[in-house]
């Protein structure tokens, strides 16, 4: 392993359609998100959903990959007219987009001459350059270029693929996290998470989240901290506060 | 209703460091693009999520509002220290953050005298000249101002305003839209669809997604456009495609 010590970040770009007119709820961001922070400890940034509109994907691909490590985009590199991915990216990079001769060698082996078609052929073009993240579950490998790293859109498949993506990625500084939950409601204790977040300025983050489930309404405060110490100083804290209010702690929540 | 003869669009802006963390699934993002399109005929252009960090929130907010019709916000405007939503836009807009009277009286009716807190009266400041969006949840209210509308992370409370907000918002050209769901792969019908996408090229959007669930493998087809009849006629058009590959049609997927 790498050494981790300095702060990596990434940004997702989700492109489709599908995802903007609501008809889908996207099921990856929240699974990239604690994947990269938990195996690598890289932070996501910022996410960005756009349509399957090259000219926005262009702009928001340079912009990204501007000012973080990494940009992963999730979707539109199948086989149909509006997987656009890799020929928008080839255009923000003025690369060719043009056949990558493994991925076109893959693709050949799984499909078959007889039924390698010009769609099936069309999921091995990718801009000059690329890096494969192979894919066990349907053959057509995702890509990397420069810093952007394209992933497909099916969660189960993307899933199977983020074991090939590790290599690529240098690992950061891991954000660690703790949860309490409580019996009360965020106005109560409102000062006291205030008081605190001023002791672990710059060391801790404390978010505080209202929950409404499993007929239970309470409060979810989550502490996060590249640091395990102060973390745990930090869990003293908030425990002491929510004793001292003589609030019920939930477990498991 | 006023008329809708234009292209309405908004973005949304999901402000949390929980989403971003993966710890939490966005359920509000897929709500609120459907409920804006099939209500009001207005179209999510794109959507953005960023950390509870002040000067992101400014600049995406800006941005945002300077290109689309509409910015809808989500989260950041409770009670804790982590809620910066309302302060960060008064200075994206140069407002004063400050009580709104009509917002102050609702609080303060809703908790009484005694219990009225300074993070509960925190809930009432917000950029001045800002309307208000009524909550009647947890009376909290949401609020707007110029053309951006800032609402409740938590999906629940965010429902039950929504209809409250409607009155400020001037309808769109609604998008129309058919899903056909068949038993195949794309690439076996990609050629095909690519063809009807040239065939109705700037009046109707073809979009193809593979699905794996209900132990069914296939493709659903997912057309829109703003004109009722063209859709149609481009629905016969997939329908024939379909039939003409001998291709099983799922019924309710």
């Amino acid at each position: 392993m790498k050494k981790r010590n300095k702060k990596v970040t990434a940004a997702i770009l989700v492109i489709g359609n599908e995802i903007l007119s609501g008809r889908t709820i996207d099921k990856n961001i929240s699974f990239l998100a604690l994947w990269l922070n938990n195996s690598l400890g890289i932070k996501v940034s910022e996410v960005r959903i756009v349509p399957d509109i090259e000219s926005k994907i262009v702009r928001n691909v340079i912009s990204l990959s501007k000012t973080n490590n990494y940009v992963l985009t999730t979707g539109g590199i199948g086989p149909t007219h509006d997987d656009i991915t890799a020929k928008s990216i080839s255009k923000a990079f003025k690369r060719k987009y043009t056949y990558h001769k493994e991925a076109y060698d893959i693709l050949l082996k799984y499909y078959g001459y007889e039924n390698f078609n010009d769609p099936r052929k069309k999921m091995a073009k990718m801009p000059s350059g690329s890096k494969l993240i192979y894919n066990p579950s349907s053959a057509a490998p995702g890509f990397m270029i420069k810093n952007v790293i394209c992933l497909p859109g099916v969660p189960s498949i993307l899933k199977s693929m983020i074991n090939n993506l590790k290599k690529y990625l240098v690992p950061g500084l891991k954000t660690y996290s703790l949860t309490v939950s409580a019996q009360t409601i965020e106005s109560n204790i409102a000062k006291g998470l205030e008081k605190a977040q001023r002791k672990y300025k710059n060391a801790v983050d404390i978010g505080s989240y209202p929950f409404f489930r499993l007929g239970k309404i309470g409060v979810s405060i989550v502490i996060r901290s590249p640091n395990k110490t102060r973390l745990q100083s930090c869990h003293k804290t908030i425990i002491k506060l929510l004793n001292k209010k003589k609030l019920k702690i939930f477990k498991g929540i």
